[in-house]
């Protein structure tokens, strides 16, 4: 079931002609999040790792804490026209019900009124904080990182359309990487994984990301205990402010040999 | 008040060695739309052009047609620990009421039985279908698209996190661009515009992001009748299928004199 990449007709224009060939494109779908039967959220995803990113999503907004909560997660049998499961209906069934129409979703659920008002959801909701003393990593293995998850990504090679983020151990070591065209659901995907090897709180690993570091991507890791996150790109001010108040080291621009440190830098070595 | 950018402290790591200095961010706050004082949802964003951005979502969603769908658009007082409005909260008062607790988001709210659904959920909620024949525009003018809206980007020159979306005329002239932390608040504030200058639906425009164009960018061009999207970089196939059967002309990959055609070849010239 290849349904990470799908090929579709182009026209390609440069100063060479005009070239009709065959592209390949990341494939986006609907995945919808249903718990005990009633519909949560529908996110649009890259099919792949779905059971990941289920686990990983339900994480993060506090709706389990570990990989016991969850009895069972089945694919529902919609079909698509051709009578064929589409996949992309996903049932959980928890050990202890919850109400979800009394949730509501902790990314956009904070209440607009400011940014502190987020900072607080965040840190009411997370079962893990991060110690002020835990793992640290030498800024020469964070250094490769970026370049070891690049060589993990087969499918923005033939796409270039895809997010990533990978779980590291502070040796170097890369245990999970996961891509998605939504690099919220690229990191859902890794912090499920480590909900289902029983490695959460991961208050001894680092989450890289191929993108920006976006409000959302800190409270991911916050509630996961991770205790360092490195983008490749830019952080909001928002994620920076989460950061200082998580104890979480947030490191940006990681870019070879540079790269800015934004908060914790006592974690880098 | 400029709160589209923050700063704050970073030491940035280099060969050259380490220094402590301010980074210039872009700012990312939630922003709560409420509709007659319910709440209809929370977007994080980059405050600025909030009007815009709440017209453009609400007709994005379906919710108004043009701009006399809405009565008025007033920040409540919601205030920080400091008293100051913190302007993060927008009331829209819309001329015939909705019970928004039955309507459902559209980007999110197509079931996740399949992409077709999510297609079909778009083609019935479109006001202003794209019609085969519309605009046509050279493509020596949109090959010069990408930076003139890049010359526009102050702020992603001083943060290097924003992306941005501008509408152009088929001859090449700049009407709006706008910046955001979320490609699809970018877009929303453009056609947000569009609505409020009463140039909806666009079906003489061109719609230019510096980003990759998901299946929600091509929603909101179509639900625009927008009928040409140009985007910097790779499409998703349901992008392309959405564009495919809603006759919206959609290139990718757009930089330099290079492009790929993915649909709707013939407003080319």
């Amino acid at each position: 079931m290849s349904r990470v990449t799908a090929r579709r007709k182009t026209i390609r224009l440069s100063p060479a002609g005009r070239i009709a060939r065959p592209d390949t494109l990341a494939v986006e779908e609907p995945l919808e999040i249903r718990v005990d039967g009633a519909s949560l959220t529908v996110t649009m995803r890259t099919p792949g790792s779905d059971i990941d990113l289920v686990h990983g999503f339900l994480f993060g907004e506090d709706l389990i804490g570990s990989v016991d909560d969850i009895v069972s997660a089945r694919y529902c049998a919609g079909t698509d026209e051709q009578g064929r499961n589409t996949y992309n209906v996903l049932d959980i069934h928890l050990r202890a019900p919850v109400d979800i129409r009394s949730r509501h979703v902790l990314t956009t659920g904070a209440c607009g009124l400011c940014g502190k008002t987020a900072l607080d959801e965040v840190r009411t909701h997370s079962r893990y904080p991060i110690p002020h003393e835990s793992t640290t990593i030498s800024t020469d293995i964070l250094a490769t990182l970026p370049k070891r998850l690049r060589d993990e990504q087969k499918l923005f090679d033939a796409t270039g359309g895809l997010h990533a983020a990978g779980l590291f151990t502070t040796d170097g070591t890369l245990l999970a990487a996961r891509e998605d065209i939504g690099r919220h659901n690229a990191v859902d995907k890794v912090i499920g994984w480590a909900v289902r090897e029983n490695r959460v709180p991961a208050h001894d690993l680092v989450l890289v990301v191929s993108s920006r570091a976006s409000f959302e991507l800190a409270q991911k890791a916050v509630m996961a205990g991770i205790p360092i996150l490195a983008a490749v790109s830019a952080p909001s001010s928002l994620a920076v402010d989460l950061a200082a108040e998580s104890e979480l080291t947030l490191v940006g621009f990681l870019r070879g040999e540079t790269m800015n440190i934004y908060t914790g830098e006592h974690r880098l070595t």
